[in-house]
């Protein structure tokens, strides 16, 4: 790479980068209240965290940065994101006060479990098998779910929160795949 | 602690998750158009942080975890929270398609630069000294501005923004005084 611009070792970080951008827009988005396209981003950004890890093995330019500013993205894009996201979209519009507050609540504990898990993860430092169900999975999920918005019963959204969140901080393994 | 219902360890990551929280809050307060609660929100999750990393040192608990755990509700709390309100309060409302476009590529650099400073900082593993502006600091300043918005000009906002964000990376020496 001799030569290059960029060096190679930075090239997966932009990557990762990008992911946090796109999870930054989601959270614009959803302020403006267009959620199709903020859960959009959140895919963008599960295209970016799949892209940076590979990447980062390819040039074999795997650092403890590159990794620490993986898990700081993966939380904004998949754990606060998606759970901001589907309160606003969801949960929040919702006749009930209770259903609103609950909702709320259950937003936060997605988000909170998200960041306990990637604290976790980071300090394991395992890289043949999961524990739990990564964030990426959760955030894509919910991100998926909110283009079945019309479709799907509204209280599968709070239901699909909480199971998630409890995957991803429950210990069982999981095989990777490719990653 | 021996028979108190939550281990001395556990105690530093309660305020963490609380620090987290109170970011989540400033994102949903925003969303709300209460920009003075967000801010408010956001002083909170800066009480949360010093209160963290003090009790741990107090119990010696300091933890991997609990390192990682205060960078990543950081992310939320000081880099994202603060660079969104910033954005939907002064920036957003801007009569001028420009400044609006400028102002939200600003706030996505004070975010992107607050992840590449906690990711640097948690590599390098330095106690006795800040290396550059702490994120806190960052955020904490921006939430600051915001009781003042009425008195202000709204470009003393992205003109922070900006030399905040270049301090975060940046890397001269601030000695520590307590923490």
């Amino acid at each position: 790479m001799r030569g290059s611009p960029i060096p190679a070792r930075m090239i997966p970080s932009i990557f990762t980068l990008a992911n946090l951008l796109f999870g930054f827009l989601a959270l614009i988005w959803v302020i403006e209240s267009n959620f199709t396209l903020a859960a959009a981003m959140i895919l963008l950004s599960v295209l970016m965290d799949s892209l940076d890890g590979k990447v980062a093995r390819r040039l074999s330019v795997s650092s403890d940065f590159g990794k620490e500013l993986d898990s700081l993205s993966d939380l904004v894009s998949f754990g606060v994101a998606p759970a901001i996201l589907t309160y606003q979209a969801i949960l929040q519009p919702h006749q009930t006060e209770f259903v609103k507050y609950l909702g709320l609540g259950i937003a936060v504990v997605f988000a909170l479990c998200g960041a306990v898990r990637l604290a976790r993860f980071n300090m394991l430092n395992i890289t043949t098998y999961f524990v739990g169900v990564p964030i990426t999975f959760a955030g894509g999920f919910m991100a998926l779910l909110m283009f079945l918005r019309t479709m799907l019963p509204w209280y599968i959204y709070p239901v699909s929160m909480v199971i998630l969140a409890f995957l991803m901080v429950s210990t069982f393994k999981v095989p990777k795949l490719s990653k």
